[in-house]
């Protein structure tokens, strides 16, 4: 909730003043009958005055009969200025807001999506580079260059402005990948490739076969279309195909799901002999594959091999790649390589979503890529992770070592940690939260058996995942313990 | 389809380019087994060669097993390089590109979409502003300034970007909307808010209340998901709210959607008293309204009525703007608002579907509002349109007077003309596109009765507007005179 009108009555009573903002709230709908109005404590803060100030506000409004003391609920608005004369005709938005087909995030999802955006926190969890990272420089001097030479521009063709697919086109031969400009899609991200496949190419009561744990588990956007995951084993190299079993109802039902480079949460790195497995047994199963390679050029070490799309002779691989991971999530450019007839049909439905993305992103991003600046920035990335690493490994023996275990991994952002103790891990994620340290936990992944946390060494600063780490150590010691 | 790749073969003979091109596509799976290859008329142009070197091309392709001439169906590939050494194991993407939950666009769409970026038609159809009112020099501007004061971007929250959303609150206020900036939510156009609704407050089987004829039939965003479309009949003052009947079971599952400043495709302007008579209807059924509202700012003679938002004291009403009418579509901003509750739900939908819209696009379109450009670019677009408006009103006297009849619109870019001769509208279309001019047919928009077409005078220069309504009234005579 936003606070930003309370400024302009400054002047009278706080308690009327308290008053106010609620009526208002309530008499222009956007508190509307039925939702739950901000805690005691919250108002209190907002108008600094003390709860009995707030408590007393609250008593006018009730005696008024617009909000109403719930046990369990707290204070719910009841009544709006209209209803008082008329009899309660508002929609009952919740049965709305419950009944959609898009199932809300899970709880904790939320919770961290809103906690991630809390500035105060250490943010050991967050999947994105640090604004440290950001090219600044660059990123104005593209900006000032694309400003400059803008024409008029309206909605982009289907498939995305042609000079970023064309651009693209030349990147994908640097790793191995022959696309022309007509079967590559520009999307808004690889989440909205994965919407897109989940609307169009998918049968409710397919199966979508993935990595388990894997980030997929954390999102809706297959379940709420009604397909069942069905997570497949992982080892050191990757997921293993071997475990693979199609019923004959799932032929030409089911798609495989796989993220081969640094792997989202684990950090694992799939081999190249186990990519040549996997595209063999997709084939043998006639099972397509969607390669989510967002973090292929985090590499920190070597190379990685090659994408699995390299060796896909016959259109088995819809390939996704993303800026999210190594530029700027804000972009929000993404990219989908594949068969014509299936970025045909994806493109007609993401002009069904939104018309295409943003112009200017386009714009941005093809100058980006164009101008050779991406290449350049991708170097000082991987320099950037690597130093990070290293902090974050030594930060990691220093304070953690009889705590959890750990793989170093070859490029990313992400260490998977397993918590040796046997600690609740509920407990763990509120005691560091109470610290000021939000953590994902490998739950959020399905990841079933071992208490695990996907810590990214990426978005905190060096100081914060050092002290991170440290009051980490401290909380997993004191609960072991108990 | 892209021929880019044709250009790096010149010096083979040009039968031999031929099958290198095709048998790369086939080769690196763009052109998948079962999907068809280019017309013989459309590689002949492409490589500047007589029909027969494509034949001799195709013929050798054929003797090799790669394609095959189907009757009906064109040339088809039925193998690869890699399916010649091993049985076929490519994926049946046919059976999944016509198997998604998202239904393709029909058939007729997507061929004025296709049709819309072929700037040699003249575009009759085109809602969108014309290259020539676009604020280049401001733009420029904008962006370097914006260019300039970037700082390091990321994911935004998920409501979209603080200070856009402020400046929308400030904004709508000059159109009577009292909205603090937690209940509006920014998404990607007005499409992708219609996309959200869909996916988060409607069930399977609800039903959607709307104007007939009405752009939402020409899209598939609300079928799609399951719901039923119940068309309202319109008079000069917009849709007929006496003409809801909601069953039991449609209460609490049902919607209404509307259009009412400049409807598209019919230009209506709803009247006062009719928008108090649906926000009554409304809460008689309790029933929520969604008012998309993208025209308004396109008034020509006067300002229109205000919002029914305005007079909503319940929160029944979620409003849509956007920036793609008056501005660009090309940015990808638009915003709804509403109850706090139901705009927090969607917000979690959009972090489902895209993580948000662009973060560029988020801060130029907030500067625009912000330095005062946009209102000033308003007025700039406000009379452009009356310029047009009078110079198509003309060229209709002087060339349809005879072959259709009209209202004047008050604003917006349509104008909604019968066609008085009893012709076939689909030879009309042909005919039409064959002088190289695009139409859109009020069937499209679910027009039952009378033959109808949507003319917009935004888009085309006024030499084209001119021309194509010359033409237009030539065919219409012809078809007639038969």
């Amino acid at each position: 909730m936003s606070f930003t009108e309370g400024k302009t009555v400054r002047k009278r009573p706080k308690y009327l003043q308290i008053i106010d903002y609620i009526k208002e709230k309530i008499g222009n709908g956007e508190w509307p009958i039925g939702s739950k109005i901000p805690s005691q404590r919250t108002l209190a803060k907002h108008f600094e005055v003390n709860r009995s100030t707030v408590i007393t506000a609250l008593e006018e409004l009730t005696a008024d009969g617009l909000i109403e003391g719930r046990m369990g609920k707290g204070t719910v608005v009841i009544n709006n200025t209209w209803t008082l004369l008329a009899k309660n005709s508002s929609p009952d938005w919740d049965q709305y807001v419950n009944s959609g087909i898009q199932q809300p995030s899970r709880r904790i999802v939320q919770e961290i999506n809103t906690s991630e955006s809390n500035p105060e926190l250490i943010q050991l969890s967050k999947g994105e580079l640090s604004n440290e990272i950001f090219p600044l420089a660059v990123m104005k001097d593209i900006m000032g260059k694309v400003s400059q030479n803008i024409e008029a521009f309206g909605y982009e063709e289907p498939k995305g402005y042609l000079p970023l697919r064309e651009a693209l086109s030349g990147y994908l031969r640097t790793i191995g990948i022959q696309a022309s400009p007509s079967s590559i899609l520009i999307v808004s991200g690889a989440l909205q490739a994965l919407q897109l496949i989940s609307m169009g190419l998918l049968q409710r009561g397919s199966t979508v076969f993935l990595d388990q744990p894997s980030y997929l588990y954390s999102l809706h956007v297959f379940q709420s279309a009604g397909m069942n995951l069905t997570g497949l084993p992982m080892d050191k190299e990757g997921l293993l195909p071997n475990h693979i079993h199609m019923t004959k109802g799932e032929r030409g039902r089911a798609i495989l799901y796989t993220n081969p480079c640094f792997h989202n949460p684990t950090g694992i790195l799939m081999s190249e002999r186990r990519r040549e497995e996997i595209l063999t047994a997709s084939e043998k199963n006639q099972l397509p594959i969607i390669e989510d390679d967002i973090y292929r050029e985090l590499w920190i070490d070597n190379i990685p091999p090659a994408p699995i799309k390299t060796m896909d002779k016959n259109g088995h691989v819809l390939y996704l790649g993303s800026l999210s991971k190594t530029l700027s999530p804000g972009l929000r450019i993404g990219w989908m390589v594949g068969p014509e007839p299936v970025i045909e049909r994806l493109s007609d439905i993401k002009m069904q979503t939104d018309y295409g993305s943003s112009s200017l992103s386009q714009r941005v991003a093809a100058e980006w890529l164009i101008s050779g600046e991406y290449q350049q920035h991708l170097d000082y990335v991987r320099h950037q992770l690597k130093m990070r690493r290293r902090h974050v490994t030594i930060a990691l023996e220093t304070y953690m070592k009889n705590a959890a275990q750990w793989s170093i991994p070859e490029g990313g952002f992400f260490i998977w940690l397993k918590i040796i103790p046997s600690i609740s891990m509920k407990l763990l994620y509120k005691k560091a939260l109470a610290k000021g340290i939000l953590l994902n936990l490998g739950s959020i992944y399905a990841q079933e058996k071992g208490n695990y946390i996907r810590l990214s060494y990426a978005y905190a600063s060096l100081e914060d995942l050092q002290k991170g780490i440290y009051e980490l150590g401290l909380i997993i010691g004191e609960l072991a313990s108990r």
